[in-house]
């Protein structure tokens, strides 16, 4: 088998012991982590000569869950998502030559190609991830029709079926309450049915997107509302990005679990004789790691060819190329600094780096060329002289992304509604330039990290447009103190400190599970409730 | 002066004495009533001869607080909306002459041109409006400008303090304590400026509209969001429709005024020393007019018209042509609905009574276009020898809506997110074949209509096909028993409850202001808090 070969450190990062490495003793024994996210570590091509090979997996998720391997024994479920996937899954030497360790095992929920379709590219993409996002124009979109409810009915919940049982199946023969941690808004249903089977699992699941207000939830058929609000229930801990997403979840539950008993100052749900705590554990980078990229010779490289194409000062961003990344804001607020601060043309450039996502939906490709345009639009007016002012950069160039925020005199980070937002980090703990962070109020970021950065609404151009403004007069010393206040925040809330509190939680749950307390809790709380009108 | 009478009837419509009346009488003794709306009950137009014309104010929000001049003595101050209003704001003789009784006075806040098309066609309309209706797609609009800052503060701004100024100006020399009602989201700033006059008046605002939720907020310029909060918590009272929307006011109180003390279970807020209480007030429809109407010969006329077009069966829906009311998605569920059940084709009309507003504006004109070929699209698949199945009726015809509700088998109100829908209340006392209400968990009325209707979430079009064919096949007894318990609730909260409730809440305000308790309550919570980490 060919393929990339997928780096993982030989040995524990961490040592002596971590307070990590402690929790996860404390919380797993002689036990492996089980967790379930769609995709994998690596996924499985077929080359051309019928060989499986491997490529390691992308995006946020996945980077930031590798991690737990390198403290952990994982078992880790994916769903097989095309048909090189569906060969390793019933290939199991495959399988355990795709990862170069037994730290990490690799299982994948064999998952048919239909029912893969109808859960990711009708449900889970184009549905949930755009409403939780709050990126619909209600009066059009979703239509939830017949097509919707079958793709709800035989692919969703099939698919969380499917890994509810791949999840069971790695639980040791013998071994009392697993211990297994669910990702993401692909699993909302998995724990129900892992509960099920298993009525002894210790099972946390986590939402890396935004949760809405229970209001938008609200426009939503109730099988689908309250099936993934009951579904995560079954969870023994529910972990988001925010207390806001936190708060709106308690308020979901309330509104579409009428027999829960919600308490919102200890953020615990009483529901079918079981206690659920809602916890709140923002994701964070691994500092190390990325200091690393962002020290390496291709980074070095691309910081020199950036300086050589920029004016004296640089204004910075990198996202993924989607509408909820509010980049059109971005250069409008560009263009209003340009036109009140002349003295800034020609010497400030804004680099924007740009990954290309999801190019296979309308709505992306659509909001890409209006990106294009206005980038254009703003060149041919501030332009000089075989120099423009915007320079898009459409690639997945991690080292390069890193280079710019490197030396970025300004970091514009302005989503619309965005779960953690992991560049605000990226770039407080590379920057050299005492950069200023301008970042909006909605990215899930922002409740770290308001104590460094400029604040900015994100619909608020005028507002954006003040903030860069501000940000490039500010003296060096504010500069420097602010990204200080920001690289020591993300230094002590790194990745580890968002696994370790989630593994000490699991620890202190299974520790009480069986107490005298947390029963009478449930038993006081079981009681019916008082009528609301009293 | 030509014109339309303005009927009001000549006595108060209730005796002996009702509840309202003696709240009035509670609240006012000889006082007048000041209410603020930017509406008036008339306006005016220049004849041909330059003479001054009224004609009667049209709009959900004039037709209730219309109501309030029959119980109570009303001075009525608007805004001048064209050049007719504010010759006639100079014109004493022409605002006497304007209403036929002293009751109602009618006064013009002069407000010029730019004033009032930036306040109302920048601020007020397109943004506030569209936005607390979640009527956005976020990614591209709103784009909060340099225009639209310059709407807000020589626009939304001014036109507010011309409100306060022309409120004030109506205080009487050497009354204490005026009553002043502000009504809806032109008006978010009006209280603070008249308290700063009048730090003495007793000060109420009623948002007509939803009031999202503070995430939803955080988009918009910190001026305008906090300006708004803070404006409104100028006052004694602030009224919602739903006790949802009062939630999400605390939430923003909380989110953008950190120096408030919020206490959600007393729905109050201590800042700057004062106490403000956020009340639910749902409004209502006039019963008895609303049916005299409905058994008008007019209302006779277009009943026996309707019914010589129609299938034996009735689906009716009466809504201004907007997106917010989600007319698409209702022509989809009929479609769903005629698909499955063929026996329906035939002898089920759709009568759609869809009411053209604000045709200036590109957004509803798009989606009448779209409204349109909808139903013709819907027609030509299942159309049979010169009967089709949706008739759309494009006019404002109130006795024609009152007539289609009243022969209804099921009336469809969807709306996507509504302040409160006064179609589902006039349905429901006027429909006389027990009909069946199919409405939106997220219209206001749901809240208190719930145990009548059949609720739908808005965007689940196979749900709503579900619900009209439960409607349909639903037992005569059932249909009656569900029709009454929703008659017999609007009749009880109808629109003179709705205003009793308020008066009387004020009439407690002004008896409790002075007390020991309230002096103390505001004391106690003006301490600093706790810390947040306590």
């Amino acid at each position: 088998m060919a393929g990339e070969p997928f780096e993982i450190d030989a040995e524990p990062s961490s040592s002596p012991v971590s307070p990590l490495t402690a929790a996860a003793v404390r919380l797993l024994g002689e036990r492996r982590l089980i967790l379930a996210a769609n995709r994998g570590p690596v996924s499985f091509s077929a080359g051309a000569d019928g060989t499986l090979r491997t490529r390691r997996g992308s995006g946020g998720v996945v980077t930031a869950l590798s991690q737990v391997g390198e403290h952990v024994p994982v078992t880790w479920v994916a769903a097989t998502m095309n048909d090189a996937d569906r060969r390793a899954a019933r290939d199991p030497e495959a399988l355990a030559r795709a990862l170069p360790t037994d730290r990490v095992r690799l299982r994948l929920a064999p998952v048919g190609r239909t029912v893969f379709e109808a859960a990711h590219n009708v449900i889970a993409n184009p549905l949930l991830w755009f409403f939780q996002h709050e990126m619909w124009n209600l009066p059009e979109r979703p239509m939830i029709d017949a097509a919707t409810m079958r793709a709800w009915h035989s692919g969703y919940v099939p698919l969380n079926e499917a890994f509810a049982e791949a999840v069971v199946r790695e639980v040791p023969r013998g071994d009392r309450e697993p211990r297994i941690l669910l990702h993401d808004y692909h699993l909302y249903l998995a724990a129900a049915a892992i509960r099920r089977a298993r009525p002894d699992a210790i099972l946390s699941h986590f939402t890396h997107i935004p949760w809405p207000s229970s209001s938008l939830w609200l426009v939503l058929p109730p099988v689908i509302r309250e099936g993934i609000v009951r579904g995560l229930l079954a969870n023994d801990v529910v972990g988001f990005q925010t207390a806001r997403y936190a708060h709106n979840f308690l308020r979901s539950v309330e509104t579409f679990v009428p027999a829960a008993h919600v308490d919102f100052l200890s953020r615990t749900v009483v529901h079918d004789g079981r206690l659920t705590r809602i916890r709140v554990y923002p994701i964070s980078i691994d500092v190390v790691a990325t200091r690393r990229v962002a020290a390496s010779a291709a980074a070095r490289r691309r910081r020199v060819e950036l300086q050589a194409t920029s004016a004296e000062r640089m204004l910075v961003r990198v996202d993924r190329l989607e509408p909820s990344k509010n980049i059109l804001r971005g250069f409008r607020a560009f263009e209003a600094l340009l036109e009140r601060h002349s003295e800034l043309r020609g010497s400030l450039s804004f680099l924007a780096f740009l990954v290309p996502s999801r190019t296979s939906i309308r709505e992306y490709r659509d909001y890409g060329r209006k990106v294009r345009d206005e980038a254009e639009r703003i060149n041919a007016r501030f332009g000089r002289a075989g120099r423009v002012p915007v320079q898009i950069f459409f690639k997945h160039d991690y080292a390069q992304a890193l280079a710019g925020l490197s030396i970025a005199n300004v970091i514009l980070v302005n989503p619309l509604i965005d779960g953690m937002n992991l560049v605000a980090k990226e770039a407080a703990v590379v920057n050299e330039r005492d950069g200023v962070l301008v970042l909006s109020e909605t990215a899930g970021a922002y409740d770290q990290m308001a104590d460094g950065a400029l604040p900015v609404a994100a619909a608020d151009i005028v507002g954006t447009a003040n903030a860069l403004a501000a940000a490039l007069a500010m003296p060096v010393a504010e500069r420097h103190a602010r990204l200080e206040r920001l690289r020591a925040g993300v230094e002590r809330e790194d990745i580890s400190w968002w696994l370790q509190r989630q593994l000490e939680d699991l620890a202190g749950i299974v520790e009480s599970r069986e107490s005298a307390e947390e029963r009478s809790e449930i038993r006081r709380r079981a009681r019916p409730r008082r009528s609301a009108g009293g």
